[in-house]
């Protein structure tokens, strides 16, 4: 959890409101509301926009816009017509376990589900990124990120087919890509690996079942075999209001 | 950089327009900006929202909504009245070098400046996370991170005033506070970090000088020295249009 920067006493204004300047309505009307999912706990139904903004004394669009920020950071989801309090955000792991394991390790239950799997020859930036050949043939699989049956994340992975040339007809799209390496006596070495936050494009949105415009983890993986050759070119994007990742660092 | 989806051929749509559904209108002006800013290069101006408009046949607001969303993405930035293509994201190792090895390692002048410095009985949130015992006297070192004079981040740090009695007096909150305890004979053992994309509260967004619900990104870390003694407890915040994170994982 967020350690809460107002529990410091001796400090002037913590709590994420400015020691000058105008403290912005909806925010002020969002901290209240954020108190509320504090008590309330996971899964409990919060009051509507109408007693909200009854209660606060404030328009709807003011409580609308404090809703939509709550949302927006995984505090709230909706469910059905109505907003109920959210999860922890799941965490996994920075390292080249698979996202199967990782999800597997939180007590949920991984899903992937095909969105596309086609072969083409290899374009120039991929191949400047990843030290394949531009032009020979390359798989590009797409899948949605299931944990516990909720869309969560859409992946591509794009991998020669000399490789995995029965990639087509020998694999379930449902299963750990990684497992079917494994299963083939590939092995990972090592991979260069950058995280960023971007918003969800429409048709990200659209596969994801996400509002448009919603922070996003991208995650960027280029790997290599324990020879060093290059092995695969993963995109991988995770719903930022239901995804953190965590390493441990040595000194 | 990004692989480009829409390079692939052979494949159905991948710009990221759906398939299906309608595609938002202000979103076909966004791809069209996008492939303009991929000409101009970085600090270009970009035409004004009226040209933008009358170029592309759409209303005033569909032009806003298309650069709001370059702006956050960090392909834009604000420059006086007009908008500039933006340069690349910093990339930012994660480990345990400090940010100012990090930024200077890109070729770019680190800064920080103070925002607050001091201390207070630390609470029950944070003894839990770290290991300090509850109610012994903590500093919390606030500061502005900078690159290049750029306003690029929000660093809060914690640590037992018994570690560091003379921090109040003896430390250039300019400089590396890990180079400060480096000079001190404190060593990092481990840590552990977490990863996520957050909403600037109006606060951080007054003092990072961003438009208030930029996505940032947040990164938790909890340190112990080469003894395995708790050793800090630090919330830095990152623009989220400015920097990546990046890592080299092995097998």
């Amino acid at each position: 959890m967020d350690y809460p920067n107002d529990q410091a006493p001796g400090a002037p204004v913590r709590s994420g409101i400015p020691e000058h300047g105008r403290i912005p309505k909806y925010y002020a009307v969002k901290a209240r509301i954020d108190d509320l999912v504090g008590e309330l706990g996971e899964g409990a139904l919060i009051p509507t926009e109408r007693d909200l903004s009854e209660r606060y004394g404030v328009a709807r669009e003011t409580v609308r816009q404090a809703l939509r920020e709550l949302v927006l950071e995984g505090k709230l989801r909706r469910q059905g017509r109505g907003t109920v309090v959210a999860g922890p955000k799941l965490e996994q792991p920075i390292s080249l376990a698979s996202y199967t394991e990782g999800v597997r390790r939180q007590g949920r239950t991984p899903g992937r589900s095909l969105v596309t799997l086609d072969r083409f020859p290899c374009p120039e930036p991929l191949a400047a990124e990843t030290g394949l050949e531009r032009g020979e043939p390359v798989w590009h699989l797409e899948r949605v990120l299931l944990a516990d049956e909720e869309r969560v994340g859409l992946e591509s992975t794009y991998v020669a087919v000399a490789r995995v040339p029965d990639l087509g007809s020998g694999f379930d799209p449902d299963s750990s890509f990684y497992a079917y390496l494994r299963d083939r006596g590939i092995g990972f070495g090592d991979a260069d690996e950058r995280i960023e936050t971007v918003l969800a494009t429409p048709r990200e949105a659209l596969l994801i079942g996400t509002p448009p415009a919603l922070p996003m983890l991208l995650i960027h993986r280029v790997s290599r075999d324990t020879e060093g050759r290059p092995l695969e070119r993963v995109r991988s994007l995770y719903r930022g209001d239901r995804f953190s990742f965590t390493t441990r660092l040595r000194g």
